[in-house]
């Protein structure tokens, strides 16, 4: 059927002014064959180091994507159809969620996930249809036999994804062999970097904080029976992360409060806090405290302390109790960065090491706070548009808000936060769309140089994330 | 005067750039001739009941409109000079407020009141002046001649205006005399339903909590004396109104708070509320506990919950105690969805019969609350821009930072929220011309097929509002 | 170079939609020859009484002005060598400096920092190429040459910025005499008029705040020993003001609350604030009053009140010891002004006298609150947008937050609010293109005749302010 047919427009994003979209896509030339740079993202190592044939496109494409799943759940679907919790599913199960989704897609339209996915299914898979009920059979046989192809295994993709350094998130205490073994194998010649994600270990309100902590010490080889030791096996672990390449530490509490106590206040409370005797408001003390050890500990290894805080997890008991976390009710919540950070930035904000990017969802922070403390902390940056808000119109907002504060070069560059592998390109193409489009519009308005905003975008995909994550050249 | 012709521009709200204005064009007629659904307003449903003419062109577009008359209040007009708690006002009255009106029509231009009026004046009552002092006396007897005509009785505007749905919003204690008599009305095919708005009884701070909820337990034939009492009397008239036709009970307490009680607490505070010996917090938290009740009632008789939160009302004593309530001393303030809600969410959030819509003047709370909060509860829909939001800007605001999470069907359809009968078709008109605005804007950055918006558009005006408020086809 | 060679291009800032723009270039050519009015500053009065050259470029561009330092402080730039906090800089150190700004001029691309300076250059000083490491030798020495030249002192400047009314910022036991003597000067036929700006007197929680109260009472010749003589030195002090030409008084705390105490314990607490043994929470409680008795004194002597609060000043110790403030560590938090000024409103929100202007750096309270309030109460203005989002962007976004509520007449006009004298017609034209633009938008979008449009731009530069701040027209 002829409107079945659908591949995106090359312009795409860009903006519909013709003139505009001249300049945007002189501007979008000069950076869509940059290198992907991905600082900071959820894929599992393991995906790189098997190399195994994705299994089919719906585990690809649906059951592990919370963005795609929350949309369909919020419309009736019950998530278990879309394989959320259930193990791998069969064909029939497979090709039954793929379904639901091409019922759904129509509600779709407009969304990120939507458009990412269509730049996903023409320009990784060469789809050339729109998805529908009436396609929805045809699409996923073709996906499923390119998945069974060798150039669409992962290592494939990632080389034709152009992806020079992906970094994941890991547990503290993993032992990171998956990276090790990558980094050893000479067939492979991708970098794929830990990222140090130590939330859990710091959130002493946890029924299991002592077994997290005694984890941790034994990874560390350090007593973590007291709060000192606890600290010194954090140490001693960011320092076995940056051994195998880790850049960054992640940080995603409820706040992002840095507050520190008294040492011998810190030691009660921890004491307590393994005891389980420790009461909320005060697990929120050490919780903070603890952070700003985290802070102290970048000062000295070195690893970019990445913020994401301020979203309640979780936020329906009944969907947690069946599925589990990362399922689609984190909901993000107000954040204020001016008074939860000055501690630390007091403490670290000026120490040479230390850097720090503030990431948000709350965009109410984007000119009020974000921009002015990283338009003056030399050791802040201002992190791209996050999770919800990592989207065309938002990450527009995000730049005319922050930009007129403190221009390109202090904020982060694009982060992709996914856990979806084949989204990588169209997530950091999109990016580059949008800030081709913004940058076209300051031109157009004669508030930039055409020949600034070439030298701006030159460096903006590839070379920014490189300097901000202190990942050298040829890392 | 030539300078003085004026009707309003058929292309108004579309968007400048000509491509884009096409397909704006294209889309806004698939939606200008749909009929009107209005879930939710205030009109007084004696209004259709009684079928008189309107009395003056003052006490029609100027008395009882507080968006009105509160900016010419602010630029130094005494309210009782635009007949605000006056009462009925004599000609010579009537005539000089409509003057005070002419003489500040200019610093009207680029608000929704004038944008309404002038829509009115011109689609439903045929003048082609802009409003001045030169012009007003004319415009006046014009308007005067007209309402004194039978087309132009409030039963035939209201067939003109192609309303197939008006809710009124009514006081839980109220018989819905009118409401029945309409119904029994062969001569009347409109639907007009009431909507159950028990907020003052909710409210155990007032000084008066007592002889309300004696006169909600005289309504109800239920002893009120007790919690227990209170709550089956809540029963009882919420399943009476359902009985009458409503499809909705609407909520605008300082803070949408729905924390639960222990039962023993809240039957201890509802005893000391009635005997007003509770104290300011006890009332706030025995007020969120009686907001959560309403929402499981909602999930027992399926009325839809509205909720109008976080504005403080009144903000001006001296005015409330001169002319009373709802003349334009309500101010907004700052709300948070996600931890008040969190309580009802997690009691009746996946309830079948459950649903509940989200109205906020906060627009911080757009993309970082409401958007992920419907995008993911089945029970959740974002409602349209409200009050001093529901204008051009921030209604594309409003799409813009909601759509990139849940796209077009999560959200309430347009609600027109008004007293002012007369302005409904310039509010929903204005509304489709907004949304076929960013629609079109999508499809000429081709972030959406042309053909994906005329889909939406088919269904968004009359369908939308239909399905979120349970308003059957041929209801 | 031929690429080095730059001037601002005359449509800058209008929109780059060709029929829109023609629009905007016809209202903003009835902006642009209109005078200035200044109702808001921080220049120092003595810069014109002296009139003497300024010093070098350096002394002129960069280093009083934290909003160019700031951004290459977090580059990596130590203010030191951008002259601050050290004494006048010799010819070396000063061109060292404004060879930094060269080398990080780039990086400014898009910011109104650089859009005004390059204004400057281009319209004020006649430079035709644009800042980098090649040509910021030569742009020195032209400026150098140029500042020695008679018409580039501070009062030719200021006629050929065609200023008819600057206010200054003063403390409350100034003597105003270079204000005094300026009015006298009978060869300077502008007005340069003072700004009661109380603040640090009204911190009952600072170390000094007996010292400050006794040079109050000092100053006024009243004994401030009891908070009532504090409040009579604050009237006299006041008038004093009034009578050297003061039209307003400005507040900058980090809230603007205006709670009212009892007189007892108003009078309680000053004396515990006097013997340095108030608390915390009283020293705020106290503040607070004291704001609110700043309100009753603007109702009795008719001094524009401005509020300018919620910034979090001095956020790094170590920078506050080394530099002292003002230098770029002042960031922004979230205001409520809602609650906060509902006694101040209720006290003399009506009074004939009071009147009030409400700045912000939170974007959240545009249309949640500050358009709401501005729009009903007639003492209430809505200020333009402030210190850092006093930049295109955000004008735009002020624009079309607050025009749908209260239009345009209920709006301070532009205030510059700044220390760099020459960027004072920079400043003022890019409002007045925002403003051009936002205008041609409505314009274009059929939302306001041209004709209210061009009406509007006719008053809106200089009649507008003159209006709000009671500058009576040949004051």
């Amino acid at each position: 059927m002829s409107n079945d047919a659908y591949v995106p427009h090359p312009d795409r994003l860009l903006p519909a002014d013709p003139a505009v979209r001249d300049i945007a896509r002189e501007l979008y030339e000069l950076e869509k064959d940059q290198p992907i740079v991905s600082p900071h993202g959820h894929v599992d190592p393991r995906l790189l180091l098997d190399d195994e044939p994705f299994r089919d496109p719906t585990s690809l494409f649906i059951t592990p994507d919370h963005y795609v799943n929350r949309l369909m759940h919020s419309r009736g679907v019950d998530l278990a159809d879309l394989g959320v919790n259930q193990g791998p599913l069969d064909e029939k199960a497979s090709r039954k969620a793929w379904h639901l989704l091409a019922e759904h897609w129509h509600a779709y339209a407009g969304t990120p996930s939507r458009y990412w996915m269509e730049h996903e299914f023409s320009e990784v898979f060469g789809l050339k249809t729109v998805l529908n009920p009436r396609t929805a059979d045809a699409m996923y046989d073709e996906l499923a036999e390119k998945l069974a192809q060798p150039e669409f295994r992962p290592r494939a993709l990632f080389g034709q994804f152009m992806i020079e350094v992906m970094a994941t998130t890991d547990d503290p205490v993993d032992d990171l062999a998956p990276h090790a073994a990558l980094a050893a194998d000479e067939s492979f010649t991708g970098q794929v970097i830990p990222t140090f994600r130590p939330d859990k270990y710091l959130e002493p309100a946890r029924a299991d904080f002592r077994e997290l902590a005694d984890a941790l010490g034994e990874a560390a080889g350090v007593d973590t029976g007291t709060y000192d030791g606890h600290l010194e096996a954090m140490r001693v672990r960011r320092l076995y992360f940056r051994d195998h390449g880790a850049v960054s530490s992640d940080h995603a509490h409820i706040d992002p409060g840095t507050a520190r106590l008294e040492l011998e206040e810190a030691r009660r409370l921890y004491t307590a806090a393994r005891e389980g005797t420790i009461g909320a408001d005060e697990a929120t003390a050490l919780r903070r405290h603890l952070l700003a050890d985290q802070a102290r500990l970048a000062s000295e290894d070195g690893l970019v302390m990445t913020l994401h805080p301020a979203v309640a997890r979780n936020h329906s008991d009944a969907m947690f109790e069946k599925f589990g976390a990362d399922v689609g009710f984190d909901i993000p919540v107000a954040v204020d960065f001016v008074h939860h950070l000055r501690p630390m930035l007091n403490d670290v904000g000026h120490a040479e090491n230390f850097r720090t990017v503030l990431f948000t969802i709350d965009e109410t922070v984007f000119s009020r706070e974000i921009a002015p403390l990283a338009g003056v902390y030399p050791s802040v940056y201002a992190g791209a548009p996050w999770w919800f808000i990592d989207s065309p119109d938002a990450i527009l907002r995000f730049r005319r808000a922050v930009s007129e504060t403190l221009g390109y070069t202090r904020t982060s560059g694009f982060i992709d936060d996914t856990r979806a592998f084949c989204s990588i390109p169209a997530r950091h193409d999109m990016s580059r769309r949008i800030d081709a489009t913004h940058l076209a519009g300051l031109v157009a308005e004669h508030r930039m140089r055409l020949e600034d905003a070439r030298e701006l975008v030159a460096t903006l995909p590839t070379q920014q994330p490189r300097e901000v994550f202190r990942l050298g050249e040829s890392a």
